[in-house]
C-alpha cells in the first residue's frame, strides 16, 4: 500500500480505528489500573498507551513534520520502549513505580499526536510517501501488537488481585456445558517434502517472516483440533505436575521451584477447579482448549500424551494445505463494541480447526532467522532480529489477537516458561 | 484518658480530625499516585488510607461492636500489614501490584468505618470503656504514625519520578539565602551522672519507651543546631564518599555498590546541586539542616568531622536540660490547611535547638528493650517489640511528624541504611 | 559393537586407556585442585573421577553383576549428577564444599570399580550381551565427555586463580610468530539443496544425532578457515564491545552488567593483551584462532563482520562436501602423554580447514530434536532429550576433546553465554 | 608487656606456642579439607593459616625488618582479609574457589615468615621495642582469633559433608548419660545499682573492651547454669519452631523461609535426634548446653521460657561477683595435643557456673562502641570500629577458645542469625 491522493483518507481511517481501539480497550478501567506492574512482563496499561504513540511521535513526527514541537521533553525517555539507538530510557523494571503521567496526560498526549498526524498526511509531500507509508504502517501494526499485550496484561493485573474484579459490566459469560463432551480428536495427514513457507506478497509482513524460503518436512499428523480443559485436567489428576520424566530438565526446575500445579488464572477453591476470566472467577469449561500454559507444560501435556509438538514449519505447511478459517470469537476486535465473551472458547466442528484466532500454539521451534533474513536498516533493526534468542515460536494468533493481525506467516515468540499470553496445544504425531 | 459521658465528645473530635488530616495529606494526589511501591519501604498512599482504618476495624469494631459486618470480607487479607495473629496477608513486597480497591473504594470504606465507630461510640457499655479506650488511642497514634509515612512515602513516590510533580500547587517554596551563613555551632555542655530516661506520666505513650530507668552518663557536649546542607557538602567535597576511613564496613560495601554520593533526592545538574521537596526540585539551601541522610551517612559524616553521634540516653538528657521547644514547622499538622514549606527549614537560633520537630537524629544506639520492658498482650504485642533487633533509634521528630506526636521519649527506629525519612544529624564531642 | 568371547578382550581394552586417560589428566593436579566449583558449570575435578566411575556402577555393577556390593552407600547420593531416576543428590552448586571424599579415596573407588568391571566381564551371560554393550559403550563415550570437561574445567579453576599456575611443567608452549600475518580468509561455496544430515552407521552415536533425515538448504559459502585472534582484536578496537548494534539484546545486557571486553582467559598487562593458557600466561597467537567465547560473541563478531553464523545442516553438508581431516592437536588425546602444546593452534593450510578439532564452532542452531526423535528408555532418557530448550548448537569438537569422540554429526550444545569450553567462530556469506 | 633483653625469649616462646598450636588444629586435616568454602562466613582452614602469617608479615616484618623479601608478591592480595588501607583483595565470598597456593606452599609461607620473626627479633633496635610489641602481641591475639574459627570452620565443612567425617581418630567421645537428669536451674541474685564494665590493667585487651566504664543496672537474677539440651528440645516439641509469638520479626522471617527446626548440626534420624561433633555423629546429650544456635532462636527460646537474655553489663557484673572459674574442657587449648571430647559437656556444678569457656552466651546488647572508644590509628583501627554495626555481643568463650584468650571483659559479636559458633544460652529473670 502507497500514500496517493486516493489512499490517504483511507489510511487515516484505519490509523482512527487503530487508534480508538486502543482507548476502547482501556475504556472500561479505573485510573489505578492503569499503573501496577505486578511482573516485568507485564506493563502499565497507560504505559502501553503512551508508547504507542511515542512510536508514531518518534519515527515519524519527529522525521516528517517539519517544526514538530514534542508534547514533552522527557516522554522520550519515559515510554522509549528497548530502542538503544533512540537513548536513554526507564529500566523496563521500573515502568510500575511511575503515577505521572497520569492516564488523563497520556490521552491528552495521544489526542495531541494524533492531531498532529493529521497534519502531517495532509501536508505529505510526494517524495516523501514511501518512507512515511513504510514507518506509518509498522507504527498501526505495533500498535496493534500492544493491543493484544493490553488484553493480557490487563487480565494479569486484575487476574492476580485478590479481589479478582472483572474486567467490563456487561459481557456475557462463556456458557459452559459440562455435561457434553467434545469428541476424540483426531490426527489427520499432512504431506510432507519440499515445501515454501515465509511470506510472499505485496502487503505487510515483518522482516522475520521473510524471505519465503524451502523446507523439507516428513509426512506427519496433525491433530484436528487444540487440547481441551479436560484432557490437560486428565494430565494434571495423573500426576503430570509430580512427575519429572514429562518435563526438560530445566521446565522440572521450575515446576519444582514455583510449585507449578495448574495453568495460570486456575485456582481450587472448596475442591473445585475455577478459572480467572475478565469476566471473573468461572468454572472450567471441559471443552474449551486448555490456555495460558508455558510451552514447558504444551511439552510435557505432549510427552505424556505420547505425542509431540509441531514445528513452525510443519504448522505453516498444514495451514497451507487445511487452509482454515480464522476463529470470529477475536473479541480484541470491532466486536469489541458489543458485550461478547472475552475467553477462548469451545468449537465443536470436525475438520482440522481453531488453526487461528483462538490461542497461539507453541511450536517446538526456536526463533531464529529464516535463511537469507536482513534486519531492517536503522532503528527499526532493533524489532524483531535482536530478539533471535532463547525464545519459542508461537503460531496462529488467539481470541486477543487484532483479526486483521492474524495471518499463516506470522511468527510469535516468547520464552518457554511464560504463560500470560491466551497460548495453547496443539499435538502431531 | 478515660472515655466518660463528658470524654466521649471530646474523643470523638480528636477521632475526626486526626481522620481527616489522612484524608487531607491524600487530598492533592491524583488516583495514580495512591498505587505504586518502588521500593518495599515505601507503601501506596492508598495502602496507607485503608490500612489505618483496618486497624479499627480489626482492633475496634470487630471486638466491641456487637454484629458489626466487616465492609469487605478480602480486606482484611489486603490491609493487614504484619500482624501474625490475626492471619494471612498480602506480600509486603506486593502492595504495589494491587489496583484495587481503588482510591474511591478506599474512601467509601473509611466513611463506613467512620460511621460505625461513632455509632459504637454512642452505645459503649462503661465496662468496655476501659478497654476501648486503650485500643482507640493506639489507633489514632497509629494512624499519625502513618500520616508521617504517607508525606514520605508521597515524596518517595513523586521524587522518583522523572517528571519530578510538586505534591500540591500554592504552597509557598522555603526561601533560600544563599549569600549568609550560618554561625558555627558550638558545643553546650550536658552534665552526666545518674538521669532517669524514658515515659513516666498517665498520658499516651509506647511501651517501648517505658519503662522508665536510671542510666549512668558521663559528662559530654552537644552541637548546638543541627548539621547544615552546606557542612555536609564539604564533606561530600572532601571526598567524603570515596575514602572508607569514614565509613562502617557495612556501610562501605553499600556506598560502593550502590554508588552513594549524596543524600537521597539530591541530584546535580549542569554542576549545581538541587533537591527534590515537595515543592518540586529547589537549589539547596545552605543554611537548613541536612536530610534523607542514612544512619551510615551521619556516623561517617561524624567520623569525618572528627566528633561522634549521641547515644538515645544523651539526647533525651539534653532535652531535659535544654528544655527545648518544638519546632513550629511541622507541616503535616493542623497548619497543613494553609499552603507553608513542605520542607525542613534553616534555623538561626542561638541556644541548643532544633531538637524537636525538624529532623529525626539518628543516635548510636540500637532499638532494644529498655530494662524491665513488657511486651503488650495479644495483637498489639507484635507492634514494637518483634522489630528491637537491627536497627538504630532515632530522635526528635520531624517536620513530616504531626505535632501532637513528638515527645522527648519517642523511640522512632529504622535500619542503619535508610534514608527516605526526614532525618538529620547532630553532633557530640 | 557386540561383545561377543573375540571383542571381549578389546572392549576391555578400550575399558582400561579410557579409564586410564581419564587419570592421566588429573595426574599433574594437587590434590587441592580437585576441591574448588567456581561457578557452577566448572565441577571440581575429582567429582568428574568419581561421576564417571559412578556411571559404570549404577548403570552396568548394580545391573549386571550379581551380588554387587556398592563401594560406599553414600556415593550414589554424592555422585549422581542429574538423574531423577536416580534418586536425589548433592545440588549441582554445592559440589565444592565437599572436601571429601578425597583423591585418594576416589581413586580407590576408581580402582575397585574396574576390577569388578573386569570380574564381570569375565562372567557376562550370552543373553546379558546386547544390553551390557549399550550401557558399556556409552559409560565409555560418557567418560569421554567428561574429559574434554575436565580439561576445561581445570583450565577455569587454574586460570581464574591469581597465581595463574600452568597445569603441568615441561610442556612446550605454542610458539608464537606475531610477524607473519596469515592469509585473508576466503569462502568456498557448499552446494545447497536437498541433503541428508545426522548419523547413519553401525558405530556408536548420541540419540540426538538420530535419524538421520534430510533438510533442505540453500547454497551458500564458508569461510575456509577459523577467525583467528588477530581478526577478532580488531573488533574490539573497533568498539565491539561498546556497541549494541552488534549484539542480540540478551547478550548485550550481559555485556553491559558484566562489562565483558574480551574472550575469557584474555587480561591486558601494562597495555599488551596476553591469555591464560594451560601453560600460564601467554602472548596472544595473532594467528591461531580465537577461542574461549560466547554464542553472543561469535554472532556479535558476524554482525560486525557483514556476515552470519552457518546452521548446523549447513556445517553438516559443508563437511560431507570438503571432507576435512581430524586437527592432529587434539591434546586430550593419547598424545597427552607427550608434552605437547595445549591449546589451539595456528593452521596455515588453504582449504577449508579447521573444521574439526580446534575448537567447537557455534551454529545459529537451537539444540531440539531432529524429526523423529525418540528419547532412550528409562534413566538414559535423561541423558540428552531433556536439555533440548534454551541451548544452541556447536560443531566440531575441540583440541580438548578425545580424537576418537569426533565426527561430523556429533551435536554438542551450551546456553549461548557459556564461553569456558574451547569455542571458536566460523562464517558464512 | 614491654620486649626487654629478658622478655624476648619470652615472647618467641609465646610465638612459638600459639604458631605451633594453629598447624596442630590444621594437622588432622586432608588437603581437600583446605579448600572450601561452603557458606561465605566460613573460610577455607588453609586460608587461616595463611592469613595469620600475612598479619605478622604486613604489620612487622614489612615495617621493621629492614630489606624484608616478601615471600610471594601476590599473596598480599590473597590473604589480605579485609584492610582497605592495605589494598585490593580477593573478594571475601570467593575464598573457596583458590586451590593454590596449595597446604605445603602455606606451610613454606609460615616456616619463612617465623624464619623471618626470629630473626627480627634478634635484631630488633631498643627504640622499635615499644611499637614492635604492640603489633606482635595483637598478632598473636589475632591468630588465636583464628584458631577459634579454624575449629568451627573445619567444623562446618566436615559436619555439612554428606560422609560426616570425624576430625581425628583416636579422641574419645564425650560420655553421654541419657537416664541422669541435671537439677533444675536456679536463679541467683545479681545486685544492681553503679558498677564499673570494661578492661582495667596492663595486659591486652582490645580497643573494644575500653575505655572501662560506670554503667547502671537494676537488681536482676542469674541462671546459675547454661540451658541444656534437654530443655531446649522442650522448646522445640512445643512448638518453638512453629510459632511466631517467641520470635523477632526478622527471625521469623528466616524460620519460615529456611524452615529453622533445630539447631545446626542436628539431625533426626530414624525419629531419634543426633547432632555432628567433631567425633562424629552422636547422640545428644541431654545435659549438655544446647549450642550451634543464632541470638534468635536464643531470643525464642527465652521469650517461650518467660525469661529474657542478660545484657552484656549485666553478664559481666554477674562475672564480677560469682567470680567463676574458666572451664577447664577448653579443646583448642595446649590440651589438643591430648586426645579429649572436642565438644562442650554437661556440668553438673551447683553454683553460678559455665561462665566462661563453654559456649559463648548471647546477650540483649548490639555491638556499639563504649563511652569514650577510640579506634586504633591506622590499618588496625579497621580491626574493630568497623564492624559496629548489626552485630550483637557475645560473652564468654567457647569451648574452641585458646584458654588464655578468655577473660570477662572479652566481647565478640556476630550478626544475629550466626550459628556457627560455639553459641549458648543463659536466661535471667
Amino acid at each position: 500500500m502507497r500514500a496517493t491522493p486516493d489512499t490517504i483518507p483511507d489510511i487515516l481511517q484505519d490509523y482512527k480505528r487503530i487508534r480508538a481501539r486502543t482507548e476502547r480497550i482501556c475504556a472500561p478501567l479505573r485510573a489505578e489500573d492503569h499503573v501496577p506492574q505486578p511482573v516485568i512482563d507485564v506493563s502499565p496499561p497507560k504505559w502501553h498507551m503512551a508508547h504507542t504513540t511515542w512510536f508514531f511521535e518518534t519515527f515519524i513526527l519527529k522525521k516528517f513534520l517539519l517544526g514538530y514541537k514534542p508534547f514533552h521533553h522527557l516522554y522520550n525517555y519515559i515510554f522509549n520502549s528497548y530502542y538503544e539507538s533512540i537513548g536513554d530510557r526507564v529500566l523496563r523494571e521500573n515502568r510500575g513505580f511511575l503515577s505521572r503521567p497520569t492516564v488523563e496526560e497520556i490521552l491528552d498526549y495521544r489526542a495531541y499526536v494524533d492531531e498532529q498526524m493529521e497534519e502531517l498526511v495532509d501536508c505529505l509531500l510526494p517524495e516523501q510517501e514511501a518512507e512515511f507509508m513504510k514507518f506509518f504502517t509498522i507504527g498501526l501494526q505495533h500498535e496493534q501488537q500492544h493491543q493484544e499485550l493490553l488484553i493480557t496484561d490487563i487480565k494479569y493485573i486484575l487476574g492476580h488481585n485478590p479481589l479478582r474484579p472483572e474486567y467490563e459490566k456487561g459481557h456475557l459469560a462463556v456458557e459452559v456445558d459440562t455435561e457434553y463432551t467434545i469428541p476424540e480428536a483426531v490426527y489427520l495427514p499432512v504431506k510432507g517434502g519440499l515445501h515454501t513457507i515465509g511470506y510472499i506478497g505485496e502487503s505487510f509482513a515483518w522482516d522475520n517472516e521473510k524471505p519465503a524460503h524451502q523446507v523439507y518436512i516428513n509426512d506427519f499428523k496433525i491433530q484436528n483440533r487444540l487440547v481441551t480443559n479436560a484432557e490437560y485436567m486428565k494430565f494434571m489428576y495423573d500426576g503430570g505436575y509430580h512427575n519429572f520424566r514429562y518435563w526438560l530438565s530445566e521446565a522440572w526446575g521450575l515446576v519444582e521451584a514455583e510449585k507449578w500445579e495448574a495453568p495460570m488464572y486456575w485456582q481450587r477453591i472448596d475442591g473445585e477447579w475455577l478459572q480467572y476470566t475478565l469476566h471473573g472467577l468461572q468454572y472450567i469449561d471441559p471443552n474449551a482448549p486448555v490456555t495460558h500454559i508455558s510451552f514447558f507444560e504444551a511439552d510435557a501435556y505432549a510427552s505424556w500424551a505420547g505425542k509431540r509438538l509441531l514445528t513452525e514449519a510443519e504448522w505453516e505447511i498444514a495451514v497451507q494445505q487445511y487452509k482454515p478459517k480464522l476463529s470470529m470469537q477475536a473479541f480484541a476486535d470491532a466486536e469489541i463494541y458489543q458485550p461478547q465473551p472475552l475467553d477462548v472458547k469451545a468449537d465443536y466442528a470436525t475438520t482440522c480447526h481453531q488453526l487461528m484466532g483462538d490461542v497461539w500454539e507453541w511450536t517446538y521451534s526456536g526463533y531464529f532467522p529464516y535463511p537469507g533474513y536482513k534486519r531492517e536498516e536503522g532503528a527499526l533493526g532493533e524489532y524483531n532480529g535482536k530478539f533471535m534468542i532463547n525464545q519459542m515460536v508461537m503460531r496462529g494468533g488467539s481470541c486477543a489477537t487484532p483479526m486483521d493481525h492474524i495471518r499463516p506467516t506470522y511468527r510469535n515468540f516468547f520464552p518457554a516458561d511464560k504463560k500470560w499470553q491466551f497460548t495453547g496445544i496443539r499435538l502431531a504425531e
